[in-house]
């Protein structure tokens, strides 16, 4: 029998779907699970995708049916299991197979399971999947890190079952150990600061412009047309535009409003916090769910406080929904500089130098965060890829500059009245700290010296790096 | 000779500090250092509290001048040095001693040394130090961590050496192995915050409304002497009022405008993170001292982008000076709100059961946010020890419900300015986003299921956790 060229254990929803993709793209897979009947079951429904599959109900079986150096799709649930079950492949395995974690594992979790087996003759390739259970089905984006060896017998299986963005495969190899699931975790910090912000423009509509589900798909409808255009303003649309079918109402008016989460947003900002790069439009998204999720506070709170009164409404009610359109653009510019500002450090901190272009690129379809305005970032960063940061880019600087003012209008308008719009005034907070050069941490610093002789740099470069703050100073 | 009631190891500026306070309570110490020559001169150099003093050159000198059980304070630079003293120290010590970690700690470090000394009839405490060099010396406020039995052989000497307000001691044992280094952090964590706010403000009076130094000291000055009355505030007016001894400019004026760190802000984080509550002010903070850090790029950003025009300015200057002041107090009211909330999810993770009217009542003196809002926060938290959250407790309910529309109008202000507020911002958005019963993030519950299916809880209590969003469902 032809052996497969690839292995895959875990036939969840996610695994089931990958498995097929390869399948369906003309590879041989071996795939197994921890209860057969899991597996009798899958292979019974595939149909006429059975002649690409191998069902396995042992592990022996399992090794034997793939071809060596043999590549191992390991989907389950992350954590323990993944180790555990790397300890039960391990001794079927030759020197030279490749186990891959395609699970949403912590990256340091992968840079230890790599280093775990770097004397064992295995190897491991931790492997970002995006793209939900479709993407796994019909073509996901992948971020694979592992040796560019073990890359290159797992490309060609991982370009076909890839998503494309005109022909362009969205997988790329970033590079050593955790990057790829690294940078799996950034594109989740970025999709909740995006998510968030449409929340809270979404919010604006609702509540400010008092505007009902369907108009306000609309006006998403109208700008996925433009240059916002993207899976999620897509989606957006589409579920404002569902029916409940119990009630006929606007489904999204009968959900409730506690969101939940899953880590990733939560490593995105513990990662930029090590290394040191602002993060806030990520923090505010990650902020904002922990707020949703404390319904009963929220509740009463309201009881104590009441709302506060809008502020007058805008007078021209279109030029303000087309300051909202612009403010949206605006803050997501704000929020893929921040998380490519963390995969910048963290490529330096880790000696991965992962490539920013390929990045951008392999996000352009198959992910949640797939869009034109991708498609903007790479052109951006293959002209420059090492700029300092994404808004300086020619092109971005652009956007900032026709798109900022209406980003101040919208916040200042929310600001006033009482709509939470902390992600945005967090983009806003960004650009505005960012393009000013004479700041005011020089208080700051003075304070500290004062406090606790923690010294100063002057700005005429005088070498005196304490201040006159005891008694007997001159005083003002 | 008489023995002594306390051991103290780093004769640094800190402790060296602590020492001389200690002595100059009253209390006998036997002081040691790696380098006997420090401790000659600290000895040759304590004048009058000489005969409180036992120096000592060696350990096995310094343990036996100490009576037993020994407390031994360890006051040396954080991180592996500490565990280095450890090892030195622990084969001279004898049952019952307890070794004092008073450095800044990580609390995660302080619970590893607490818990590698369980089996060992030694013991470990914690202890967390606010106040810099002139606390240390004349009264700082002390947190400590440890056992209820360790924290008594202590509590008569850190109680003589500490703040007082009103004669109320600033000491206090705050729960197990790393309470007192946790709390620690979070003030410091608290701290950026506040600074940050101040700082914010402070960019407002000098590039909105062009006001001098002079002129901002005494806007400071003023506002110390009503509800914004704090060291923080006291101190900012000082440092505005400094003259450079080389220029005659004000001092501020000259000092570089990059804020350094030092780790407890971004613990703060990634505690907050860990225990999922919303710390978006400290957030904002920490970010604003990493922007302040990358100068270079901000005045290449500044070259790109110029600077925005500042809002007409507002009509009555003297009721939008009011407005900040109000809008300082809305804010701070959020940061600390925002770090106790912290504090009261460690306290349930870590079973600590922290008392947080105690750990109000320690921070109103010797420490760098001490101040007559903490006696606010005191009588708050007394009379309801388990409330939510700061925010709606009767009294600064009424505070936030009197400041919130000043902390809008400035937030606005700033937004149309391009004045970076981004600490002011979060505190407006935290308080928007809590007091509103009904959120958008209804909205990111339907994305999520579209996409991922991770299903949603409906308003109205029918368990349907999916939405219609396939082809077919009926649309609007």
């Amino acid at each position: 029998m032809e052996q497969a060229e690839i292995g895959l254990i875990g036939l969840g929803v996610m695994g089931s779907n990958l498995a097929l993709n390869i399948a369906e793209k003309g590879n041989k897979i071996a795939v197994f699970n921890r209860t057969p009947e899991a597996t009798r079951k899958f292979y019974a429904e595939a149909g006429e995708l059975q002649g690409q599959l191998i069902p396995c109900e042992t592990i022996e079986e399992f090794v034997a049916a793939i071809r060596p150096p043999r590549p191992i799709i390991i989907m389950i649930k992350a954590g323990d299991p993944v180790d555990q079950q790397m300890e039960i492949l391990k001794p079927h395995l030759s020197n030279g197979d490749i186990m891959i974690d395609a699970g949403n594992a912590n990256f340091r979790d992968t840079i230890r399971r790599f280093d775990n087996l770097k004397d064992s003759g295995l190897t491991f390739i931790g492997m970002g999947v995006s793209g939900g259970e479709e993407g796994a089905r019909h073509g996901p984006s992948i971020m694979v890190g592992g040796t560019e060896d073990s890359w290159k017998r797992v490309e060609k299986v991982l370009t076909s079952i890839s998503a494309k963005y005109n022909d362009d495969p969205c997988v790329a190899w970033l590079g050593n150990d955790g990057a790829g699931h690294f940078v799996k975790t950034i594109h989740n910090g970025i999709e909740y600061a995006d998510m968030q912000m449409i929340a809270e423009i979404y919010g604006i509509l609702r509540d400010g412009l008092k505007m009902s589900a369907a108009e306000i798909a609309d006006v998403f409808g109208e700008w996925n047309k433009g240059r916002l255009n993207s899976y999620l303003i897509e989606i957006t649309e589409k579920v404002l535009r569902a029916a409940d079918p119990i009630t006929g109402k606007p489904m999204v008016d009968l959900i409730l409003d506690k969101a939940g989460q899953k880590g990733t947003g939560k490593w995105s900002v513990i990662e930029a916090q090590n290394m040191g790069v602002a993060a806030t439009a990520i923090e505010a998204a990650v902020a904002a769910r922990i707020l949703s999720s404390q319904k009963d506070e929220r509740e009463a709170a309201e009881k104590i406080f009441g709302l506060p009164a809008l502020a007058a409404a805008p007078a021209d009610r279109k030029a303000f929904i087309a300051d909202l359109e612009s403010a949206l653009l605006a803050a997501k510019v704000g929020a893929y500089a921040q998380g490519f500002a963390i995969m910048s450090a963290a490529s330096k901190e880790f000696n991965w130098n992962l490539p920013m272009p390929t990045i951008a690129r392999i996000w352009r379809a198959g992910c949640i965060i797939r869009s034109e305005f991708l498609d903007e970032i790479t052109s951006a960063f293959t002209k420059d890829p090492h700029v300092a940061n994404l808004i300086v880019t020619p092109a971005f600087s652009a956007i900032v500059k026709e798109t900022d003012a209406p980003l101040r209008r919208v916040v200042s308008y929310a600001a006033l009245s009482g709509l939470p719009v902390s992600a945005l005034a967090s983009a806003l907070g960004y650009f505005d700290a960012y393009r000013r050069g004479r700041g005011s941490a020089n208080l700051i610093q003075a304070q500290r010296d004062f406090f606790g002789a923690h010294g100063f740099e002057r700005i005429d470069g005088v070498d005196k790096p304490h201040g006159p703050w005891g008694s007997g100073a001159d005083i003002f």
